[in-house]
Formats: structure tokens, sequence, C-alpha cells
């Protein structure tokens, strides 16, 4: 399939290349962000600090800004980070985490999308309607609203996707049971992964993390945001199928979470992906 | 026995509930404390920045609070949310990580004593003394001190308890070889777990998170701290059992503690429970 | 060997004594430094505001400083508890991430070693060369040069490390593929671990802080280092050893790394232990 062979090559690409990601990211999934980066063979850095951001991310082949965890000098940075990654042409994902839960979140993603051009936008349905304005109820971090394919829910979430996408001229991707990659123009629906991710806290960072190395290894963000999301949601399935169900649980799930994404080939990806281009 | 089918009942009860709960943590066991959340069937989230606390924690079914890394900013929060939840009726759970190891501590902890009503405060018999005002060691924040059940300081930290907990009108939960449970009037010593346990970081933040999952999933919080600290230490004699000791430790030891709160059920509930009550 | 013997009796007293070990890291890699630390049987401590480090490191056998996430409040807090560890002769270890990055990187580090006097520095190459001076290329926070035993560049970094523990009265460790360990006077060179090492994030501060927990069991800062870095490297190899390389990748060598570290014991050590005097 011709889809699974521009996945391959961004992937032969990143691991030729090992670009360097730079992430300022929260402090729940920093670790994991950083060692799904490792895992798929990007090579990731955190700086977060105001005084440092703007020369690291000069250093760096793409930028991730993920609110998972405010704090004002944080957004600060993120905005002059982004600013400067906008300037060099190095692309920048925003993981708008929670969104919709806290007037201080709105805002601060708000903020960061006026001033920050994005090449991706990676979050769950309710982030991603919270944003687009349409009112939705968004529970913590997690996800609260969902579709499924053929559902009318799904036929709504896709155009508002392509709208989205239109509106602020980036690529939107929407994660659950099934995802939705869209430029506005083209479309991918996707079903890889398993529900067990979402008892792992940071699948959606880690999903996030891993465009943003795709990203960094080639110059079409569409194919990077579904490289990601493809390639996190085979990483998902294959932990959960190598799973002792009777003894084993969420923590040992995550673990082959990250070894399924270290050794994540072309055989995986042929025999695995589920992508429908609409 | 009639005290198991009680942990059994809320146990469901929050499974059924997944309840939100609001955590203000350390950055050292953050992580582990999402994932403890998540694996018992509880919804982690972990905002700390003053400007959201208390819009976050007014969606939540209860709070945590945990001065294992202390900052001015997080003790305000805390405060903050902490006073907000007393408003609408939210259990919170103070873990006091370290307290009688620095003044700033100590200082830190009483602040949030007066001025937020406690459902629980868990720590270790040296966190508990210091706070109680009886003099003490505490040597960084690991426990320095313990008992075994039988013994002269057994009976002192019992009386202890309950005097602390009829003073400041809470439950009391002291973890060691043996706990301690009491609301003031009922007591239970417990002595589930295993001292491998302390050879991993955060087992004591993980309790604190899964009694406060507990705290969110009913309205007995005496039985709510008596159901996490026997979930933690069933987690802990059960990821004891199926490690192979001649080449596997305290690496695999946390990954499989996860995973045995993931797979918790009223089987290993009553056949492993140790509970007392005096 | 007589080298081995001291290895060995030295990790003897880190167990017997299980040195409180006071950290102020990175956010991305404290849970690990904490559980490494326990693994081998230290008690971490990671307590970072400046209104208690100065009465954290009084209680504590060594102090690690690590500047992976640099912030304003973190300097200043690991220069004040620097300074009250030199007065109450505790030794320091400095990890200087990333420097040669950015310039507040660079700043940083210069004013952390101008104000607090080192018993160890460890680096890989290019962060050493960077704070002697020497014209380099740091590539966000992975190793970006390296050398191999008997290169040219093998002897000049052998050069370099002398005369920087000359200059700075200190035990210089560079570590990479082979591994340079030197007070200016006696020089060891290692060649334990595994490249695999570089894919988890944090094998670096890992290292560090299994040097600090060396340090602070005994009072040979030479052989301190040379005990973290010897066992770091066979915590690695032994990690990867005893992967299922068909289907397990960084997760759980991670994870084995720390099962092999609570393991570490004299016949391990005396079986891979690769460590050459010049």
């Amino acid at each position: 399939m011709e889809i699974n062979n521009k996945i391959i090559k961004l992937l032969d690409d990143l691991r030729e290349k090992t670009p360097l990601v730079h992430q300022i990211t929260n402090n729940v999934t920093i670790n994991d962000c950083a060692n799904i980066t490792l895992a798929i063979g990007g090579s990731p850095v955190m700086a977060e600090d105001i005084h440092e951001v703007r020369e690291m991310v000069s250093l760096a082949s793409s930028l991730v800004l993920n609110i998972g965890i405010l704090t004002t000098g944080s957004i600060e940075a993120m905005i002059a980070a982004g600013k400067k990654a906008n300037e060099l042409n190095i692309p920048v994902i925003l993981d708008p985490v929670g969104v919709g839960a806290t007037s201080y979140r709105n805002e601060s993603c708000k903020k960061i999308m006026s001033e920050v051009k994005l090449a991706v936008i990676r979050g769950n349905l309710s982030e991603i309607k919270s944003i687009y304005g349409i009112d939705t109820v968004t529970r913590g971090v997690d996800a609260s609203e969902s579709f499924v394919a053929g559902s009318n829910e799904f036929t709504k979430a896709k155009a508002m996707a392509r709208n989205f996408a239109d509106k602020f001229n980036t690529v939107v991707a929407i994660t659950g049971e099934v995802d939705i990659i869209t430029d506005g123009k083209t479309l991918y629906a996707t079903s890889n992964g398993h529900k067990m991710m979402s008892r792992v806290t940071g699948t959606g960072c880690m999903c996030t993390a891993v465009i943003g190395c795709y990203l960094g290894a080639g110059d079409n963000n569409l194919i990077a945001a579904l490289a990601g999301v493809v390639s996190m949601g085979i990483a998902g399935e294959t932990a959960y199928e190598r799973l002792d169900k009777k003894i084993e649980g969420s923590g040992t799930f995550r673990v082959k979470m990250i070894d399924a994404m270290y050794n994540l080939c072309d055989i995986e990806i042929n025999k695995r992906s589920e992508i429908n281009e609409e």
C-alpha cells in the first residue's frame, strides 16, 4: 500500500537522521516522552527555561509543546520557543492537554495558537472541540468523549477536523478509538491501538512526541502526523498482544509499548496499519 | 469477613465511577501516582498552577496533597485547592512527605493543616510523630523509625494515632511494617506488604494516591484509608511473589506492583488481607 | 584484582551505611535517579527549594547537582546547597548535562564551578571539553562526540582529563564507549556498558547518582567515581544480555538495568569489570 510505504520511508529517514526534538512538556509524562523519542530513534531535549529555549530550539529539527501541566513561566517559554521555531522554519506541534477543563488552559492555549504557527495539533475529541469553540465536556485530562467509525458523531468530527485544519492552516490529529488526521483536504481515518492505552498515563503525550520525531525527519506534516498516530497505535496493540493477561497489567503494558516502538519496522507497519483515506 | 466485603464494595464502586482524583504532588513520583491511579481504576489530573487549581478541583471527586518536593508556589496552590475542596465537600488527603527533616517542611505542613480540613492524613511513623509534636528523627524522606506488632512502640503508636485523629477530627494512617488506620474510635492494624517496597521510590506516595481514589468513590473516609493501605500492601506482596529473585530486582518489582494493582480483585483481597480491628 | 576489591569493599560499605544522597536534579530523570539510588542501596532525597536545601544537605552524606533542566531557582538552590556541603565536608558531584548547547547552561555551569568545590565532575566528552574551554559541538543533551580505545582522540581526552582534574583539584569522569576516570595523577580507563544505554534517557544522570551513593559511603573520591562508572556499565551490559532481542527493546532494557544494579555483587564485579590503570 502506497501510504504504508510513505510511513516506512519516513521511519527510515528518522532513524537515519536521529532528529533532535525539543520538547517543552509536563512533569507527569516527561520521562515517557523522552524514552519514546529515543525508542523510535529520535534524540530528545527537554529545556524549558526562558533563558535558553530560543537557543535550544535553534539546534532542533522540531518542537513539541504540551500544556499538560501549566505554569506562567512555561507558557512564556513555549511562545518564545515557538516563535523562534517559526522564524527558522522548524515545525511545531501542540498538544492541548486538558483544554476545556479550566479557563486558564483555554486562555493559554489560545495565546499559543495566536502567536505560534503550528504544523500539527493533536488532541482527543473533547480538546479539539473545545479549541474549535464547540461546547463540550472536558473531564480532567482524559478523553471524555469519543466516537466509533460510521457513527453520526464520527461524520461530524471529520467535518470539524477539516474546517479546523483549513481555518488554522495546520494539520489536525484527533485520536481516540478511531483517529482522524487531516490537512483540510486529504483526510485519513485510522484505527490502530487498543483501549488499554487509556490505562497508562501519557499515551497521548507520547503520540505527540512521536509525531514530533517524524516532523523532524521530513517535510510532509500530514504524513508525519499520520505516521505518529499509526506508530503509537501499533505499539499499543503489539504490547497488548504480548501481555500475559492473567498476571500482567498496565505496568508491563507500558514497558512493552516502548519495546514495540523500539522494534517498529516495515513488516509490522505493513501487517498492522489500518488507514482509510477519505 | 465483613471488613473485606466493605473494601471489595468500595473497589467495585471505584471501578464503576472512575473518580477524577486531583493530585498536587512531587515531581519524583508524579508519574507513578498517575499510573497507580489509572491501574486501580481512577482518573488522575495533576494541575498545580494557582491559576487553575480551584477550577480543576471543582471537577474532581477527591484531592491529594503531597509535599514531597516543596516550592513556594506549590504550598499556595495546595491551600487554594484544599480550601475550595472543603467548600465543595470534596475529601482531601495529605501526605506529609519528609516532615521533620527541615523547618520549611514543618511550617508548610502546619500551614496546610491549619487552613485545610483533611479527610485523611497518611505518613510513616516519623512523619506522623513529627506533626504530632513528638521529638523524632526524620532522615530524608524514607522511614527512619518503625515498629513491629506487639511491641511497646506499637502500643504507643496506636495511642498517638487515636489522639491525633481525635484532635484533628480526621483519619490517620501510619504505614510501615505494620500499619495503623484510625478515626480516633475504630482502629485497624494491618500487615500486608513486603519490605522490598522500601526499595522503590514512591510506594508511600502511591499508597496515598490509591486512598485518594477510594475517597473519591464513596463516603466513608476510614474504610477508604483502610482499603488504600491494604490494596497497596497486597500489590506489593503479590509483586514480590512473582519476582524471579535470581535476576529480577527493584525495577521489575515496581512494574509488577502496578500490574497487581490493575488486577486487584475480590479473590485477592479475601485471600490476602490481614486486618485486625481493635 | 586489587582494584576490584576496593570497589567491592565500597559497595559493601554503601549497603551497610545506606547513605542519604541529596540530589538536585532534572525532572526528566528524577524518578530514575531516585530508583537507581535505592537499587544500589542508598537513600535518595530530592529537595530543591532554596528554603530547605541547606538544612536538607546537612542531613546527607553526599550531594548530587545535575543541570539537566535549568531554572533560575534551581541554580541558586544548587549553589546554596553546594556551599553548605563544602562547609560540612560533604562531597559534591556535578553532572553538567548539555553544557555547550546554550550560553545559559555554560554560564550556570561556570557559576556553580566557581562557587562550589566539587569532589567529582561527570559528563560525556562534549560536555567536559566544553567546560574545559575546547571548541566542541554539544547537540542537545546526548553525547555527540566519542572516542574508542587506542585512538588519537582517546589520547587527547586522557591528557585533557588529567589537566582538568589538576586545574580544578577534582576527580573527572568522562563516560562514553570507553570511560576515563582520573584525579590528575592516577587514571583509569574502563570499558563496561553497552551502546543500548544511549537509547534510554538518564543513563548518564543515573551514573552520576550512583557515584553520589559511593561518595556518601567512603572517603576516596577517585574510587567512588570509578566504582560508579563501572557499576553502571555492568548494570547496562547485564541488562542487555538478559534481553529477548526479538520482542524486547529499550523499555524492558531500562527495567532490567535497575534490576541488575539491585543485584550487583562481588561475583558480577569480578567477572565483568574492565579497568585499566594508566
